[in-house]
């Protein structure tokens, strides 16, 4: 019997049964689900049951192992590895995993070693992430009102998150912050978890509409933005949920800061510029309408064309400082 | 028996019986309503079944004539007008409208009088989208790729509309065009009501949410945008749906060319500058999920605290050029 027993916000790990949070239900539901195989494991991420760049790194990792210990032959978990490397495209972190998992066991396919691994990934993303928001919270002053978008948290990590991790970082420290929640369309992360998240941390928050944002700088009333990232180049460039752009480019013309939080997973070493980030394109019911625990909604013409990109790259120009675990970079010297 | 028929894509008037377009089923279900007195009509107004500056203006216009025909006195009439003019602080059309109604009223009450009034107004907007559509066709080139917010089309207008109207005629003149349609959270009227328009008028558009414009221009795939107005102040700054702003910003960070097409009837000569715009704050239950003839519902938190502000101010300095019904103009010297 192999040891290693894990429990975070939306993952848990109990005599070698993997369950996950299903996330598509949240706020309204909260439901665990085992997870069976690395088969199941595409589909959950690809449905976004499982998401944000950390965490679906953590989940993959682990799905593989409990795989391997199960009985696969290495031939199938190297199959296994290879078809959930490529259910995200854009998110680096989750490559990082799979890569070191497929290193180790073409070195020596050993089902116990590489458990071992995958809750080691565990583990240090749960550290990083305690890295990540001790070293933000230090941007972070009383009264500050933060923009935030997507989900950051422990919803998008095994750990306290990585944006949403520094805000709860800097609210545990005593500083009295005020959340403003970009709802985050089409998959609503904003809307649904971080606000979720935020409720179960008691910090004040108020969600808005992703197109209100620059209404509220040009008001006054955001004085500090802080976002994750599914990819860094080594320039500075990143990618992160669609909508992020608009973010920056909102907080440059307001002269507000733009920090975006992520840990050194998530930069990617062989891609040296935004531009060469691909980005995964999703489907077009996700823009017609909504679709989750709360019902399927379609609003629009059912026909309507549509284009959905998952992401979107900020240029390293319009970032005041990346938030890294190792600390905080005003340039891209990571 | 009054005479005037009226048949526009949003708003009947037959036999002194006034009918709208329930825009709020749209674009699932086309249902027309009788509207029977002012009173109703300041409901249809705020629930939003009759919206668009221009068009509330027009609609308010005739229920108020009707009220007098139908043999309402001089102090219920007035009254009316008061009430109709609260419902939408935001929109200067439905003033303009209703302070000319008083003045009419004051000076001698003569329901037949302010009956072809109110059908002039209508007439009138009529003329003035069809002006502003030729004036602003000669900035839309072949090839051009234009996004547009919210709606503002023969939905939002009695014509074809300030900036769609502009879209519509250069297409009718045989440009090719592609429109990109920004969904506009809240409350979708890109969405549901303009994707409806451009399918009507056989455009071909390509439905986005709000976030994902400025990631199309860093990508090249916008080269125009315009949208309507529900108030210019006389330096040119302007109201406008909540998002417009960040539409601007993002047009002004990529060079793009941003217009704003508006009736000279938008222009608030007693506004000098957008600061002193109100702005009409709405219902959390718009950000907390959706509302429609496609069911209610609701995916965040439902104690979520929000903020929703209907509209957000422009400032003159992003304007390319206002498109009015009397020309185009690089400055605001209207």
């Amino acid at each position: 019997m192999f040891m290693g027993k894990i429990k975070t916000l939306s993952l848990k790990l109990e005599d070698q049964k993997l369950f996950i949070l299903d996330q598509t239900l949240l706020p309204h539901k909260e439901l665990w689900v085992e997870v069976l195989s690395p088969e199941q494991m595409c589909d959950i991420i690809v449905q976004l049951k499982v998401r944000g760049a950390p965490l679906i790194g953590v989940a993959a990792g682990l799905s593989l192992a409990l795989y391997a210990i199960g009985g696969a032959t290495e031939n199938e978990y190297l199959k296994a590895c290879e078809r959930l490397r490529s259910t995200r495209p854009t998110a680096v972190n989750l490559m990082w995993v799979i890569d070191q998992l497929i290193k180790a066991a073409t070195t020596a396919y050993n089902p116990e070693e590489l458990f071992n691994m995958a809750v080691q990934f565990c583990q240090e993303d749960i550290e990083l992430c305690q890295k990540i928001a001790q070293a933000g919270a230090e941007l972070i002053k009383d009264g500050d009102q933060i923009l935030t978008h997507c989900n950051t948290g422990g919803l998008a990590t095994a750990g306290v998150g990585t944006a949403l991790g520094v805000i709860a970082e800097a609210h545990r420290q005593g500083k009295k912050i005020h959340v403003y929640v970009d709802e985050t369309r089409p998959l609503l992360q904003g809307a649904r978890l971080t606000t979720w998240e935020l409720e179960k941390l008691n910090i004040p928050y108020t969600l808005i509409c992703d197109n209100m944002a620059a209404h509220l700088m040009s008001l006054g009333k955001i004085t500090k933005a802080i976002v994750g990232a599914d990819r860094i180049a080594t320039n500075g460039d990143f990618a992160n949920k669609i909508g992020t752009y608009t973010v920056a480019l909102s907080c440059h013309y307001h002269n507000i800061p733009f920090y975006v939080a992520a840990p050194y997973t998530t930069i990617d070493f062989s891609c040296s510029r935004g531009e060469q980030i691909e980005i995964e394109l999703r489907s077009p019911a996700e823009v017609l309408g909504v679709h989750g625990a709360f019902e399927s909604v379609i609003w629009s013409p059912k026909t309507a064309n549509t284009y959905n990109p998952a992401f979107d790259v900020t240029p390293a120009k319009l970032v005041t400082s990346w938030v890294i675990d190792r600390g905080v970079f005003t340039s891209p010297t990571f």
